[in-house]
């Protein structure tokens, strides 16, 4: 690095680490991201923007299914129960609503292509297969790290509850599962990060 | 890029165009992806790897739902009917199948970042959200580039069938109306491209 992209890259860390705090004080920050992100943080190299543990969510669709206007019916950050579940769709929704269960996302910042490449390959280590750099310019490169856990299945349409309470238990359970190997991935990902990241 | 590295940069591009003109003799390309994969091709910075043009397919797991032993029980590179959706179901299939629906996925390479970095904002402009440089070698990098369409749905399990007729006819509308607008998505990625890559 340069002076210039060094002087660059210490004021977007220094950005992220006070909007991070700001987050905790807040009560706002992902608790199981806290420390992760607290490790980043204290390193020479690297800092981290927003990111999120995974979740498993009822999203609220319009009847084009356009991104912009979906919103979360229910967001958890936390394996649910079928009751839960089943009540939320009792009430009234958007066009269609599908539940899913999303994998951790992580955004990794770093000053170089080479500290953006070790981030590379701490992902691959960790046995992380879906992720890269997304940002690349001086001083700022942005490594993005997805899990790959995932389920993503309609549940109601036009007001009508499309399945049945016993396929609905299966499909919480499977959730729930997936939910925990998300979790088992992301610590996996954190044990290499502390040895490897400085 | 140094001259080594533009030396590294034509041997690989000319490897991958050689791979590509294999796979068409063969009748083994993608035939979606054939276009792009052609005009990228020519271009003299950037070259094509291993692409996916987007697919339905039944998907087989084991117990522990490794990925190691999962298996396509069906894999359709186009839209689908009930029907054949249906029949496949009711063969013999291992421990569990999932009913998926996934988008496109291309990896271009390039020589160096700057190249790279105009990939991602080839991708930006196309509207492409996912994505990432996941290869930075000198002389050799590699952006992927995913599409957002996503299905994942568990329909059977210990060889019994989890969903009614009537909602795997839903989820096969489904599938196919994302496997539309995924192809609407790389299509708006090949004219970008075609405008913006040299």
């Amino acid at each position: 690095m340069n002076s210039q992209d060094e002087i660059r890259f210490g004021m977007v860390k220094n950005r992220h680490k006070e909007t991070f705090e700001q987050a905790i004080y807040d009560g706002k920050a992902d608790e199981k991201m806290v420390p992760l992100c607290k490790f980043v943080s204290k390193t020479k190299n690297y800092f981290t923007s927003s990111s999120c543990s995974g979740r498993i969510l009822l999203l609220s669709l319009d009847k084009g299914e356009r991104k912009k206007v979906s919103a979360f019916h229910r967001k958890w950050h936390r394996k649910v129960k079928f009751k839960e579940v089943r009540e939320a769709l009792n009430e009234k929704t958007a066009y269609s609503v599908w539940l899913k269960q999303e994998a951790f996302i992580l955004h990794i910042g770093a000053g170089d292509l080479k500290h953006a490449e070790k981030l590379l390959l701490v992902m691959t280590k960790s046995g992380i297969k879906r992720g890269g750099i997304i940002v690349a310019k001086p001083g700022k490169f942005i490594v993005e790290l997805q899990g790959t856990q995932g389920l993503a299945v309609p549940v109601k349409s036009e007001n009508e509850i499309l399945v049945s309470d016993d396929y609905l238990k299966t499909l919480v359970d499977i959730a729930n599962e997936k939910f925990d190997k998300n979790d088992t991935a992301l610590k996996r990902f954190e044990k290499v990060a502390r040895a490897e990241l400085k």
